[in-house]
């Protein structure tokens, strides 16, 4: 028997079956008129962006960065919550123009910009985080031909990294951004060359659930763009902190301590040096502020056994959920949260894997997990998909297609 | 330094430049229009079968498991070349048919088909690979409701493996096909229900290097075909031997010494059983025959330093190409074949890494590689590209969209 993620506090059994905001699994397969089907709660991601709120300091604003979901419904939703959108592509600024998000909200980071994507961005008045000094060239020379003054940051290869982070961003050699120490003289030169200047974007890696570890990241990313922005002689419009709140996925994790983290940052705020008072504060969250609120519900097609295990072959799988099935920059495969829906909370009663309904090995979404038993027609649902569920995963892989999407 | 793959045979430079079926990469990305852009090679796609038929065994067929690859040019070309083609998915089945291939010539495996999946199927004619006893009654009732003989074979779990096997799918409890030991009460139970008999499908493994684990393999497959034949007494119309050939993706694999599998398969058919002596044996085969004939082509939209390392970022990455990136179910990321297409067959002159122009550290495509000095706007050549890439990456993610695809 292998342990399964903690479920996401907040979901409840209606009549034995998993409700999301108030309505059973079953409905909600019955109105999509089919499964696989992704179910985000909007009053999940509203409550979520409210605790932030209450615990983060005030003057701290929430940038929410749309590829962790852009589902348009969700997309819409979350950009009423949240002071500003972060995107990595001319693909994503078409959907923060669809959402009516205006370009002043918008900024834009990514190590391999095309020249068409710079274009369109500086057009809509969208905020640049330049990668390189080649990129500022490219974007000054665009934003000349327009005749317009582009809204330019540089984002930042910071020289430290975010400690216990899943993906680290920063510290040492990386593709990301601009070294630390030649921003400064970057810094002065689209400055000098006419632009916008809209500050500096840090970003040092993603999914910590230590408190600790985040608050001195943050206390760090501080520092560094006051000595940045010292050596420079400038001043620092917006400083983007990045984001790298975790959430738990696997048997063992534990939320991240958000209160802390507010009380140290506000702490450390109220000594802030001159360079960065005026500055406006942004972190800039994807799968914090919509990971837990999303489900991904999938019906078992088959129930069978072979040498003695038992396996439940749902209709979904991991061409709709990578990271789950373990196979998406996974050293060791662990069990994400998962449960019977149509028996949810029911007491254990067996060990089962599930498994997805590809002709591939790698497609399990849980490997010998204690559940209640289930039959063909039940819904299994995996949790914590409400991040890079839809968006990262290869839906046409053996012809499949992607899931069905509904924002309840 | 972190070596490189070993590029394919086949691959030749034209004034500098790699030449894919003869035509610069160059003159491909004008046609094309834009990069990324995948190319295949329709010439080396037929040597490859061809090259297949004459070192095994007369009497073998092939069929091409279209989930390698099932871009609608190219599955037109290699269905005019094998003998049969394996599906995994309705989505797959609408491919093969828009491609004008007879139900006749497509069997259909995988273990979560569901009711509407099997129903298209039996309707077209199509043989369905059983992966369960449930689904061998799903089946009778939809084609008794159709007024159809359904064609069924069964696909069997078998009590061996394949040694050196990329991915294991035979051997101990696995979620394909049905243990051996239930076969022969199954076979007679779907034969008695009149269903039209079409043998077994035993698979037990993919991507393997050593032809003598594949020799045994084989004979191991054939002699527990026969096993299962003889104890339910019944004959043997087709045997779908499985595939499992692999190709060399990482520094010091070696090519499959096909010659020598197809001299043993020989001597082995040569002392068949009886049971076995009028089936029409099948090998199924999808990356062996198309993947060393693509190229993934992407442009270097910057070359940056970071702490003394040098980037080189495309517009390509992981979004494309999963498994050359390292994440689809790799544990330990090694560099795919790789070259700097503009300048082909150039000396290596510096260390660089190829990344993806996705905003995480996952997207690389070459890691710290020996390469010819590239600019921006250089192409750099993905090799190993014809199977499992576009088809198998999560194309949408951070909002990219698909590759380009082209067969010449």
């Amino acid at each position: 028997m292998k342990p399964l993620g903690p479920i996401p506090a907040g979901f409840e059994a209606l009549d034995g079956e998993l409700a999301i905001s108030g309505r059973k699994a079953s409905s909600l397969v019955e109105e999509a008129g089919r499964t696989p089907l992704f179910v985000y709660s909007k009053q999940m991601i509203a409550e979520r962006v409210a605790s932030l709120r209450a615990a983060m300091p005030a003057r701290l604003k929430i940038n929410y960065a749309i590829k962790a979901n852009s589902f348009a419904p969700l997309l819409e939703h979350v950009a009423g919550l949240v002071d500003g959108l972060d995107i990595a592509s001319g693909g994503e600024l078409e959907m923060v123009q669809a959402a009516s998000v205006g370009g002043d909200r918008v900024s834009f980071a990514g190590p391999g910009k095309r020249d068409e994507e710079l274009e369109a961005a500086i057009a809509a008045g969208v905020t640049l985080n330049l990668e390189s000094e080649n990129e500022a060239q490219r974007a000054l020379a665009i934003a000349e031909r327009l005749g317009k003054a582009p809204r330019l940051a540089i984002r930042v290869n910071p020289d430290f990294e975010l400690k216990g982070s899943g993906m680290k961003m920063g510290g040492g050699a990386k593709p990301f951004g601009v070294d630390a120490e030649r921003v400064p003289a970057l810094m002065r030169e689209i400055v000098d060359a006419g632009c916008e200047w809209r500050g500096l974007h840090i970003f040092t890696g993603s999914q910590a659930l230590d408190a600790d570890a985040l608050i001195e990241t943050q206390a760090n990313t501080l520092d560094l763009a006051h000595r940045m922005v010292s050596e420079a002689g400038m001043s620092l419009p917006k400083l983007n902190m990045g984001g790298g709140f975790g959430i738990p996925y696997f048997s063992g994790d534990t939320p991240l301590d958000i209160e802390k983290m507010g009380a140290a940052l506000g702490d450390k705020l109220e000594t802030l040096p001159d360079t960065l008072a005026d500055a406006e504060l942004f972190i800039e969250l994807g799968r914090y502020i919509v990971g837990e609120a999303g489900v991904y519900l999938t019906r078992i097609i088959d129930r069978k056994e072979s040498h003695g295990e038992t396996y439940l072959v749902t209709d979904g799988g991991l061409h709709h959920q990578l990271a789950a099935s373990g196979n998406f920059g996974t050293v060791v495969r662990r069990n994400y949260p998962l449960a019977i829906a149509s028996h949810f909370g029911a007491e254990p009663a067996e060990v089962a894997s599930v498994v997805g309904c590809l002709c591939t090995p790698l497609d399990r979404l849980a490997d010998k997990a204690n559940l209640p038993r289930a039959e063909v027609g039940d819904i299994v649902a995996v949790f914590c998909a409400g991040a890079y569920g839809a968006s990262a995963s290869p839906s046409a892989f053996l012809g499949q297609g992607p899931a069905e999407e509904m924002l309840v």
